[in-house]
């Protein structure tokens, strides 16, 4: 089993209105729910390819119910631990011509509660051959729990993919991931000065095992133990990028338990990212896309 | 025991924000959920002034859970109907200079939810001395919904008060209701033409017993069995008018278990109401305004 962490998961809803009247009374004609963060879309990709996966993290509050509720119907095994705290809802209004964003700050997470998630997981890591942790970190946790949650794996001989921002992806190299996959404004962040590549072969010296850089449409760039790799992209696929980072995370895991080589791991990630982008919502992808880009992609 | 029937029940939620960057990434600094509709306001004030009250309509989902613990957290007792849809979130997007609100449609509610709904109604009756039946109606039931309950409450020696708008407000009156409370637009949707004496006069023609009909700053005008009463007020209370007509409900509902002459009805239900609009939020009312106000409010 592939197991997928979401510390900080979310009810992703979405209200379709008419144009908003800023400080009106607007009538929200349709009302889409859908369990979401980061690590809740790989496994949705993941189980759509047929892997065996279970989605664990933190989960609060009749909030924290309907994400467990979605995933049940959505026939994808979860394990999370409960805190006392509500869990986010992230809201799109979605109108003509705008999609304006609000995002939950996420319920604050006590030493005990993570205390509590770190014994979970620890007995989650006997079943799971490799291991993601996605997305943002509730408040409360340290800024190194990916470090010390990846650290927990590899002790246990289970490979980690980090796909963080900010403090938690600088920590993260600390824990030694098999692969840590920021985008090229992330990477920047963490590692202000020089080329992708540079910042790639920085978080290397710090610890994790393989970068890879999601280059939006330029493809990918995988700075790995054997080698650089790129993935050039045939042709750039008009859509939706919210979730493609996350298809991209679900195959390079694909590729740490199939132990398949580097620039045939490299190619099904880009393929299935760009797939992503085609489907309407994070965590789908299209099967059509994903077929006809896969043999186009240029791997050098 | 006074009832109060929110067949529309919400959760209202507030987002505080930063001014919000539409087509963008909005943080929410600050979410308040409480439970919503004006049934529930009612019942609120009536629990602040020392009533027994009990909050009865249709709740479905999580976010009918939600609404039922928030009454618990308030010490507000609850009998609600399950329906299968979920009960809908009403969104205020709070921003420095704009109130921007978002309102779910409700669940549809089908007929054999509603004849569930009556029964529990019918047996609840039996305690109550009043019955207030308040708000939109859901999808679903007939227009006539509240001159139904209203019919079923008399048959029991219940009196009921309806404040409602559009439909329902215009076939209210055929239950036989003891007070109609609409606000002045509200009451010329229904009556198209004429003052507001005259359309008072026409609801009680159609079978209300008394109308109570809110002006704003102006006061309130009361069209009774007994005569015509207005109730002028001292001066304008500044702050936030949702929740005021609620109030005014509460108000009348109390006259209507008390018995006291129709003046000093009047006098405390707008009181009430001047003292929800310096309150910050619906179902509030601020105590000092309304001793403040009370005994200076002028009845003609």
């Amino acid at each position: 089993m592939i197991l997928t962490v979401t510390l900080n998961a979310a009810l992703d809803v979405t209200y379709e209105t008419p144009p908003v009247s800023r400080d009106g009374v607007n009538r929200v004609t349709a009302v889409h729910r859908r369990a979401g963060g980061k690590g809740v879309n790989v496994a949705r990709v993941l189980a759509a390819l047929g892997e065996e996966v279970l989605v664990t993290g933190l989960a609060g509050g009749l909030t924290g119910q309907a994400v467990e509720r979605d995933l049940e119907e959505a026939g994808l095994a979860h394990a999370f631990v409960r805190v006392a705290g509500e869990t986010r809802t992230t809201l799109v209004v979605a109108e003509p011509g705008a999609h304006t964003l609000f995002n939950e700050p996420g319920p604050r997470v006590t030493a005990d509660e993570f205390a509590d998630f770190l014994r979970t997981y620890e007995a989650l890591l006997g079943e799971a051959r490799a291991v993601v942790l996605s997305g943002s970190l509730p408040p409360g946790p340290p800024a190194d729990a990916y470090a010390t949650l990846t650290a927990f794996a590899r002790e246990r001989g289970v490979p980690a993919i980090v796909d963080a921002d900010g403090e938690p992806l600088r920590c993260a190299p600390a824990g030694r991931p098999a692969i840590v996959k920021p985008n090229a404004e992330e990477l920047a962040r963490a590692v202000p000065h020089g080329s992708p590549e540079e910042g790639a072969a920085a978080l290397r010296d710090r610890g994790a095992g393989s970068v890879v850089v999601s280059l939006g449409a330029a493809g990918l760039l995988a700075v790995t133990e054997v080698g650089t790799f790129r993935a050039r992209m045939p042709y750039a696929v008009e859509g939706n990028p919210t979730g493609a980072g996350d298809a991209l995370v679900a195959g390079l895991a694909l590729g740490l338990v199939s132990a398949c080589p580097w620039p045939d791991r490299l190619r099904r990630a880009a393929a299935l990212g760009a797939a992503a982008v085609a489907a309407p919502v994070a965590g789908a992808f299209d099967p059509g896309v994903y077929e006809a880009v896969h043999p186009l992609i240029e791997i050098v």
